[in-house]
């Protein structure tokens, strides 16, 4: 859907690239060898838009992002830390996320409410107070110690980045992105961090709707293990420096930048299915003739959710039994007799019965990167895509002692 | 709750035991090394009641249990086969399924609506109905060949099989039940089979309404992974031998029948919770002070589903910010700053804050065989009970490999 725009990839992009941002990270000694705090700034106030997660526990940072943006819509800044959540840490996390947004605002002399803060790690531990404080202090905007995109990973094996350039009005837009998730994902947000930026100029209310929809097709599309954190969260700041018209929906060209919004998001969303905790592939369904877009869209995230599904990816096992059977355990309701389900190109069910097919030609296939699994209901018009990975020994290592 | 009623633990007791009952295993040649068909006989037609999966696709042979049943509310005998699940194989599996149970009705010599069948193993293979035939014509009613408890079995540990007795209307009754299931379970049914038997007399119509709700207080509160089968079945017979008169709800000893048979299908649940696939505990999570108890029920069911919960626990590690994120996202309104949790006796999390606890006290609680999670929601007085198990590189091996 992307071929008729003029979108130009932008190599080693990411959510730095586009105009008047920078970014860093550092280790202020939460965790050994790895960087631990990173931060983006602006160098004008940007406007912003913000995702939250679903979860009624939503962590102390959230809540303190959310009250910034309360006040006019705008972040010049944007501070995070990895190693603690700050999550279900009661009064004393929310202060603690309110004196943290305090310290950076002075640090950069800026006004508080255009810094918005971000966590993850453990849930239930205070932030390290002692170590964020000096850490703060001894952020260099032109000379960052390390890379955001590597300040923010958890359990995540690669940093996730993007960024795309196009036209619009005229003008040379670019929107960047980087993120971080690897478990407790899934749709409706994940223990994921999200952060898209661009250089265009866009109204405040369009860059909500925008953002909101353009995540509903991208990140709450994806799913690693079916647990959705309280730490999830995607900002995106539209700083203006492009120097276009004011974007919104009235706009003849905003089709094309929310093409681009989509392509970015759409691509560090699939980085964080493909990068689940213990993966070794992206496994992508695309569910068509359902009744409507929604229904295909619960029965998509339920093929793709199932552990029976992902451990028979993980072992090369062309089991589509388990697919058809999540299909019909989705809560949506179809007609057996009409459902043909395909991995790539290979037919494995056709109308509701079994086709004979090349046992090791789905090996081979099932042995690459990628998977793609197709259902075609034959009910309608409603389709969609969901992204996840294969369920491994890894997975369960990772979480039998991410704690400690 | 069981502690007024007089119900007595049969030592070795299962489905076979209640008067009146034969049941026996053999292998006709399915799968190497192990009984692969089993059957349960009444010498006389007993009053029948049966639950299905709610998956859309349903299997041939419980939509031919389910003709028999339309006929008249009773079975004589049940036909069980393992290796081919008979699902989602079109209108040759529906002829199939009716082809053996006709085999089975002349070989006892009963009328074929008198016959009920089931069948587990892999989704989308025929049954092999030239094995089926020699062997349906082999069964020895007095003489079987193995024990039907480990016919039924496909990747469970071990034979799952209780009964009890108890006094109704002064007459001693027994209720006697054996299920298979190991993966592919969660609530509403599972590739679960479990079969009930009892020589009480019991009207049709309020052998229904017991089962079900019975079934919805025990095998639905059971999730390993989040899968529901196309499979799932729960049959109850009741035979009449034990010549008491007719039991209905409006009997005055009703309410006993109904705790013998819950304290059967409870203990054939957490048979299957403890012994799902590749688990190294059993997990039960009680949840009190809910709105109401759908409630309670939604968040235990969602605490002992997520794969975090159950990887911390194999894991030996008291990540509780794990299981308030998993209550968070239930789906279930509440206040999370009236949330107090719990494992076993051991305070983790108090009124939305977090205790201070022992973390060695904690790991060796968790090295136990049960591991018992207590939420407080502080709302209501909703409470639920749910059970599960951990999720281990042995669920992940067994899955990846199941098929081949």
């Amino acid at each position: 859907m992307y071929e008729k725009t003029n979108i130009t990839y932008i190599e080693k992009g990411s959510v730095g690239t586009p105009r008047g941002f920078k970014t860093g990270g550092q280790n202020i000694g939460l965790r050994a060898g790895r960087p631990d705090m990173g931060w983006i700034y602006s160098e004008v106030p940007a406007t912003a838009a913000g995702v939250y997660t679903t979860n009624v526990f939503q962590a102390a940072p959230l809540q303190v992002t959310r009250e910034s943006m309360e006040m006019g819509d705008q972040l010049q800044a944007v501070l995070v830390n990895t190693v603690s959540a700050n999550s279900c840490t009661g009064q004393q996390g929310i202060d603690n996320a309110r004196t943290t947004r305090k310290w950076m605002a002075e640090h950069l002399n800026i006004a508080e409410h255009l810094v918005g803060v971000a966590s993850t790690g453990v849930i239930g531990m205070q932030l390290p107070m002692d170590k964020m404080k000096p850490g703060i202090a001894s952020i260099k905007l032109n000379d960052p110690a390390s890379p955001f995109e590597e300040a923010i990973l958890t359990t995540d094996t690669k940093p996730k980045h993007l960024a795309v350039q196009l036209e619009v009005d005229g003008r040379q837009v670019m929107i960047g992105g980087a993120c971080k998730g690897s478990g407790m994902i899934h749709p409706n947000m994940a223990t994921m961090l999200g952060f898209v930026t661009t250089d265009a100029s866009v109204a405040p209310e369009a860059l909500k709707a925008a953002l909101k929809s353009v995540v509903n097709r991208t990140f709450n599309r994806i799913t690693v293990d079916g647990d959705t954190s309280t730490n999830d969260m995607v900002l995106l700041l539209a700083n203006g420096r492009a120097a276009n018209q004011l974007l919104n929906e009235q706009h003849p060209e905003w089709s094309i930048f929310l093409q681009g919004l989509e392509y970015v998001c759409r691509g560090l969303a699939k980085f964080i299915a493909g990068d689940g905790e213990g993966a070794t592939k992206l496994i992508e369904v695309q569910v068509s003739g359902a009744r409507d877009d929604e229904s295909a869209n619960v029965i998509s995230k339920t093929i793709v959710g199932s552990s029976l599904v992902k451990t028979a990816i993980f072992g090369g096992d062309a089991n589509w039994g388990r697919v058809v059977c999540a299909m019909g355990y989705s809560g949506e309701q179809f007609d057996p007799k009409k459902v043909s389900l395909a991995l790539g190109n290979i037919a494995l069910f056709k109308n509701g019965v079994p086709v004979h097919f090349d046992e090791e030609e789905a090996s081979e296939y099932l042995s690459g990167d990628t998977v793609v699994i197709r259902a075609q209901l034959g009910e309608g018009g409603g389709k969609a895509v969901a992204w996840g990975c294969d369920l491994t020994y890894n997975y369960v290592k990772i979480n039998a002692s991410y704690r400690s």
